[in-house]
């Protein structure tokens, strides 16, 4: 089994953090292939880097489509998800909806610890789609950069620390979800120093991926995540372009 | 006042209908600008067609973003609205906000009649996302594309007419939002078959937008909406770009 | 274009407020006309004030609803907002749901600050009933009487100040509602201290009316808003009837 | 113990059965009073009537609240209920509030059988102010007028039997409520022809009314359902004046 | 009439305390039977321990069905209440639902005080599956263990008056749930303390269950709550048994 | 690694198949041992039958939990889940949650497929106890018995279809979960007929399994899934005692 897990920001020290976590958690016979787009943010912690970074992401889903199983979208807002699942049938799983599945069944609410308190905004929108706003005890942001999660990792452990006891005590999460991919691998030392589980959300979609292709599941195709209409894309390379639609009546 | 009206798709039969429309209900001195991305697709129909117009929408509204007052955002799924939110403190409308307040204010429920069905999902996610859910009767789509409603008029009032119909009879819907760009102008046509109020969406947003630069209100700036944070969006213009970050500190 | 901005209470100072607000923000050639009922409470505090002061309203609309194009209901809880919907299908606009729109499109999430802690209750339901709930981050009471608002000017800006900036640092909140109409032009005093923007709610609803009659819209009239049926309103003047039903068949 | 059962509109028909109702279900030491307000609408079917019922109701609760252990607002929107609990701390018991507790306490999901479609908002609006909305199965209107349930009682029997069975068959419905004081008496009939249990709403309030007496308990005044605030409620009789308020300091 | 009121636990001095409260609440007429199943735990603090009460819970249902009209299931979990009405079309009615139902008739929002942390998960379980979590400012939890409530009644007055004025004063509740039957008769001595009213759950529950015998209302048999299909239920008593089913046919 | 997957009912055929299917999806070094408890109804398919099973189950966990890593609630309810994850810090997956979490990543809109009408309140319950209410497009029954569903294959494939097609035409399924342990392997049959993913609930729950012991985390003990407080159990054998409380200080 193959697995291509996207970085969706062009922060390679993150892709490689990445690509490792999710190595740790499957099979010794599945590979994984960890890469960020050419093209994009290094860092996703607004709508606006969110947005930018999902054309890349989609056209590394596109370009070799064909020679993996399955999909991880590995930035904390799951950004174009729903594209994503429109350009293949091989599933796709995002590492905050994985993250979340498994916070689930671990504890009964759990809390959501992350970076900037500008992206609490977007973070509790992918929660709400995901589903589990119920589920969710809290966001508690930091003052960490994307970046900073990566290269100031003693730094970033105590940040987490210290938002992950305020969600525990003050909020009831009884587990906790790592906000960012940049967190890879921070789950063991929280893990450490707190009374609950702490979900390294990476790995989470990792065995979620590997599960979903031996269940031999694919992607639905009825309906909202159908192949994207053809039609021309302007400005944007070959790559993007799913055909032209055949010309409809003007009415007369 | 100037408002700049942008078409996120690049069909530009439809940005012209956009600037008739929003013109025709905006005051004498309120000047319209209506504009198409160069970059983007022809017509918004998936998750996929959203997330690639978006780049361009940004775009138009960071080249020339001190002389207006504030912009529209003219596809029914305000696609990037908080994106855009966050490159301009301008104030910005989407015509699917904008409509569902009109509609709000004028019947004790509301539908949206929109295009194929494929996208209703991604209609749910505006309504649900702009707040409104509970007063929404129903998404009823059609076999319209996007292109068709702007090209095949009659026929579009005609399936336009059926997908109402059925809205309030069968869904209790008291007021019909009409749930794309290529719409406008046929709220006259099918009032006079419906009971009840059409709203053309494009016209909606741009009242809204021309009574919040009245209001002298600017986009809150405290924490979601800030300005994207400094960094490199790599292999994007200049345009793009909001600046690098000061480099964080290792761990030592 | 001619509205009526109809104060629900009789304290006239707060009428003459209202009246200065609503024609600030709307076009020259918009005529704006601010009326107390003649009964009524002189503040709506309570559910108990809130009721008493509709049939005064209703009135207001019904006694001379050819010579307008528009109605706003100027007091922060829409009392009576449908039966409003119901008498007249001239559009009429509530300062709470215009106020919460505006927000809406400024921040992610708003909250409202408002007088005594009392009327939480029924300013949230308002919030509810709008259906905005989920965008709201908080209700924020202060000591402040209605008439206090109006009378004791400093007070009521030094007290609003302290609940918005609690509503910001503690609830999330990014725009502020000011939740009764003698609030009136404390916005701007208030945007000097706050990082937010602050909603006028009577501006609001006056911007909205505006739109509404420039759109062409009336209230729809196919179900909950239609014209109330014909029947005996016992001991309640000529104005208040719509005629008399006919009379049902008795079984036999 | 005594209880005052209101009947909201002016129909003397109507307040008999009410009468009737609450004197058959609770004990023979109770002494039921039933009556009407002499000013208001002869039937409650819009929001309109609803509105101008309330004054009259509040009237007829603090006319003579010393006497009565509790009362009962005997119409299925429950109109004016908080107001009801700020003028006297004696409990206040609605007829859909206790009907829709009745019916969850029999059925997994229950429906409510009703008047004009006009009023099913209005009634969708008291199943969600009362909380349990996620237990209402649907609201089913029929063509009845309320003044058509107390005098074409065959009609009428008809009319609920089918909103009840499509209630059953197609939403789900395991109890109905009957929504409206008018339809007293009818559950008996009903149920001989319906697999499940109808409620008697009147019925229901009683026993529950009873049941607040008999625990000894009063309406909370600790923040919502304080007496009114004392000010002047110009043009209105004594007999709804709370007394006047101690006039604010103005600033200075 | 005769209303069996089951303690699921088997404390029975927690069991007499129930006794006595339904005893004092109801008419003189009622006959109240308090009883403890013989299996089960001690007290019910967790998922676990309310689980395995619930055989013993239904048993005592079961057993003597026929000599009583009505049953009261006493834990404020409400536990296997579900199962209840399949086993009897009595009517039921938990404590916990009872005591909502009546502080929703006396205050805009109540809260439930409770006994350890642990229980707050399965509390709030309980307030959802009621449908009443709109209404719930809070559940507020103590130090107390189950048996603590009944056997050290200073102790836990004064936890239980600490947590309710936190739910008053932090929370918004305007009445207050005892959230265990152990707490029973302690509603007075915290209303001396209390500005709220005090639900004291077992007596809530015993007048509702006293009116629907009065309503002459059984559970609804339709769907949800019918009888459980006849099956052999292995390794349990015959009382458990509600017999065999007819084998289905196998393909062929 | 080892994990007990465990059919709560004692219908042999069942758990047969249950340990097939676990069986299929797993790694081959992934050890699956399938029981049923001793005790217990041989269907689930009431509330009635779901409670006593719970005993059963969990001794099923408690009698050897040091062999396995984590166990598999092989029962659409997830019946006890929450206790399941209080008597062992293992973790537990039940297949409703599990197949769930998979539909979620496959469609926009997920549907349940399941048997007899009685169980639907059960399946919406388990639905909104998981969390994800907001994605679930419908439960659909048909009129199979859970045995059924194992011995009745073809019936029971023409039964879910034509359920399924239901769900896909009206409610906007795309994709079901079978909605019962004894539908295991029909999933590849409906998936030829049908044009959404069909999951295996069994074979979902197992690779959440295998996934949550890869990542190496275990279930929150901080709060609601303490192990059960020491008290005694009355009646229930000694695998079913945690210890004996230390006795609490009565009041002096």
């Amino acid at each position: 089994m193959r697995i291509k897990a996207i970085n969706p920001n062009t922060t390679l020290e993150m892709t490689e953090n990445i690509g490792e976590v999710a190595d740790m958690y499957t099979s010794d016979d599945t590979e994984i292939v960890a890469v960020s787009p050419e093209k994009g943010p290094v860092s996703i912690e607004s709508y606006y880097d969110d947005y930018l970074a999902i054309p890349g992401l989609l056209e590394e889903i596109r370009k070799d489509e064909d020679e993996f199983d399955a999909f991880i979208n590995a930035c904390w807002g799951d950004p174009g998800i729903d594209a994503c699942r429109e350009v293949t049938d091989k599933p796709v799983v995002g590492i905050a909806e994985g993250s979340m599945y498994v916070a689930n069944m671990l504890g009964a609410k759990f809390s959501v610890a992350t970076v900037l308190p500008r992206a609490k905004d977007l973070i509790e929108e992918t929660v709400r789609t995901t589903g589990l706003e119920s589920k969710c005890a809290s966001v508690r942001c930091t003052d960490l950069s994307v970046v900073e999660t990566e290269t100031a990792r003693d730094a970033a452990a105590d940040a987490l620390l210290e938002a992950s006891e305020a969600a525990i005590e003050e909020d009831g999460a009884e587990a906790i979800c790592l906000g960012c991919a940049g967190m890879g691998q921070l789950d063991k030392v929280l893990e450490e120093e707190l009374p609950v589980p702490v979900i390294d959300s990476t790995g989470a979609a990792a065995v979620l991926a590997e599960g979903l292709v031996r269940l031999g599941k694919t992607t639905s195709k009825v309906m909202t995540y159908k192949s994207p209409e053809p039609k021309e894309i302007k400005g944007y390379p070959d790559i993007y372009q799913f055909g032209e639609s055949t010309a409809p009546a003007a009415d007369d």
